[in-house]
């Protein structure tokens, strides 16, 4: 949370430095190829691509990134290279653990978004870091886009937190979301895969195995624990049927994939399993590939995390996040442009009106005029039984306008003689 | 996001280290005290409590603090002692401001608590930090104890963010949640303030000042962009009547106070309002005091973030980390113990079974029997009809019990003839 050092360089430069930090990126995927865009923009001052990794890299070349980057399929060219920090997003444990290890050991920090590689060895690479004076950060390693491990981390550090559950697989979120509406499992499944949601091989999401990996990361970060995955206990969620939906509905409920870690006396208790969760939970209005984390501390209750659970340019995000954070803790940080604005105060919106009037025959005409002379359309007109008519509550929603449109056709609507108060606007958000 | 060098040290201390940073509070009131609570738990290795500063400091005292303690009502006390980190929670501008510059004129870092102080002199004051090299942070100045600082800052750093919005001030929330279940406006205020979450002058969180001034702390973390207090246009939710809540219903929507700051074109819309919110988002949901924030990146979309926003111990947590943060970022930093702990896989939880029959009288009985035998409670009992007897979907929910006493009575219910499938079991989640 050391903001200073970007509060005040109000003449920070857009382009790289010259001591730019030189930034390999192992895996050029979806991920891959995000966290490049990002970094080829060049609106992030201090890191500079300088290096792609891929197998058969000739097919992955792009022409959008600087001309100076190497492109290579020999992983000894990164490690034989002057980068500083290298980015892991190829996936799988082997080679990617031996390869980060080596990275490391020659004292280079590495940023990796590879939640097995991490849940199986993060603490025996963290330790590799530290012997050498480099750092791995894992951000991106679990719930994609939504900034969690920093949030648990570092946000919350002065709690102590007693338990983590969440929604950590977008496909089996997915999968759950369409069932709710009645799609069989079988159907549900085939559509993610036609959407690309889902592998060929969907194991890995359905039995549980990707969000058991997050979980045992989320253990370590929030609960200072380590378990094992092998401990884990998963569930599938293909024995869940569409009728359990309905019952589920009945109680007030539905249904989601929850990853579970707890610390309970001497133990760390951890599940994943598909659970009932009432409607009005956050982890029930998760929809598509979103993820939620709930976090339950000592002092500071529960606090909710949500986002795009996935995605190469979310996933990137946390990525990139990463190497920012590398470089502001070195002597060359990152610097993003601060500046001054002048505030508007014109919001476009649609809005809710509420007028009170005295009751008569044109009431509506002559506000609809009034609105009409200024280009704002009505968009429905409100008007609940049961009031008194000397003073009547009815309500007109107008479509997306300016607000200073809006007010000055209120302001002629204010001579109106049946008006009894001035009216209510309220801009309705979300459009 | 620097992990390693907490993950690795098994044997870290839990009791202050001999180089512990000593610290000192400005202000014991709720969150000041909660602050020297936390500090005084002893968990935290790495900071101590040293010096508590109040007016009229002898009512102030607790006994629960180390004896060592300096109570103090002289501010010359602070500024001459050996004090590294000082935590400001008084409140107010001055004398919180020129307090504040002079620690940090001296070289010491500062974490405050103070919305208006950082919002009205946050860049001046930050500036003043970096040219003594030290720091100032502020995490605890909006939305109590949700992250939301550390989150937009660091979190989400390698994205460009667009717009951030969000329910700030928990008194307007409470007013308007009850508001929404038909109590007035003046009704409303009355409970809140005899429940202590409105002041006796409650102009501050009615006309939007509260959230004004973190919204415009929100601009500057989030959007990079400095605004003026007095740029901000406030609406106060003193206009809103309960009949505008009926007539939100009919829109599905609700009504809540939000403070919103959006980059467009070259200026940045700010202002506070009250406004139509849909029922599904994750605004209309917030009851009570509870914070949330919303941030809107060009990579990343729509992350959310929600928890409370009130209260000493929800406050002190955001204090603490930012502590924690100063610690880490020095040669000496906290250290909390990470622990290998052995998993276990035996929930307590209410759950939801639901099992596939060929029907024929006395199952319901049978199932209960076995359930009873294992002391597990029947809560209810759903049919839905329309089912073919061959194949008939029913749920039991059954009370709070052992998933492995669950799963005994399941297994010998699997013995039963009257069984087409095996049974499903899912937990039903927050009880």
């Amino acid at each position: 949370m050391a903001t200073q050092s970007v509060l005040i360089d109000k003449s920070a430069p857009l382009v790289p430095s010259l001591n730019s930090r030189r930034v390999a990126i192992l895996g050029f995927g979806t991920v891959g190829k995000s966290v490049a865009r990002i970094l080829s923009e060049g609106k992030l001052a201090g890191l500079e691509l300088t290096q792609v990794f891929n197998r058969n890299v000739e097919r992955k070349r792009v022409p959008w990134v600087n001309r100076d980057v190497q492109w290579t399929e020999n992983i000894d060219d990164v490690l034989a290279s002057d980068v500083e920090f290298v980015v892991e997003v190829m996936g799988g444990v082997e080679p990617a653990k031996q390869w980060v290890k080596s990275i490391l050991e020659s004292g280079r920090s590495v940023v990796t978004a590879n939640k097995q590689l991490i849940a199986r060895h993060g603490a025996e690479l963290s330790e590799i870091a530290q012997e050498h004076d480099c750092q791995l950060l894992f951000g991106a390693s679990v719930a994609g886009g939504v900034p969690v491990i920093t949030a648990l981390e570092h946000g919350l550090a002065g709690d102590e937190l007693q338990s983590v559950c969440g929604i950590l697989n977008g496909t089996c979120n997915y999968i759950l979301s369409k069932m709710e509406s009645g799609e069989s499992f079988r159907l549900a499944l085939e559509q993610a895969q036609q959407l690309g949601y889902a592998e060929a091989d969907p194991t890995d999401d359905i039995a549980g195995y990707d969000t058991r990996a997050k979980l045992v990361i989320l253990a370590r970060v929030a609960l200072r624990t380590e378990i094992t995955l092998g401990e884990v206990v998963c569930q599938p969620i293909s024995t869940v049927d569409p009728v359990d939906f309905e019952y589920a509905r009945e109680l007030g409920c539905t249904i989601r994939q929850i990853g579970h870690a707890e610390l309970v006396a001497d133990k760390c208790f951890a599940a994943v399993e598909p659970m009932l969760v009432p409607a009005s939970s956050p982890l029930a209005r998760a929809q598509g590939c979103e993820n939620v984390v709930l976090a339950q501390g000592k002092f500071g209750g529960s606090t909710a995390f949500s986002g795009p659970g996935a995605g190469g340019d979310a996933t990137a995000v946390a990525v990139i996040s990463d190497l920012v954070a590398l470089a502001s803790a070195s002597s060359a940080p990152v610097i993003r442009e601060m500046r001054t604005l002048p505030v508007s105060n014109e919001r476009m919106s649609p809005y809710f009106l509420r007028f009170v009037v005295r009751d008569r025959p044109g009431i509506v005409a002559a506000i609809a005029a009034a609105l009409a002379k200024f280009e704002i359309n009505v968009d429905a007109v409100f008007q609940k039984p049961g009031y008194d008519k000397a003073r009547l509550p009815f309500v007109v929603t107008v479509e997306r306008c300016s607000s200073k449109k809006l007010q000055a056709a209120l302001d002629e609507i204010a001579l109106c003689e049946f008006l009894v108060e001035p009216a209510l606007k309220l801009p309705i958000f979300g459009h």
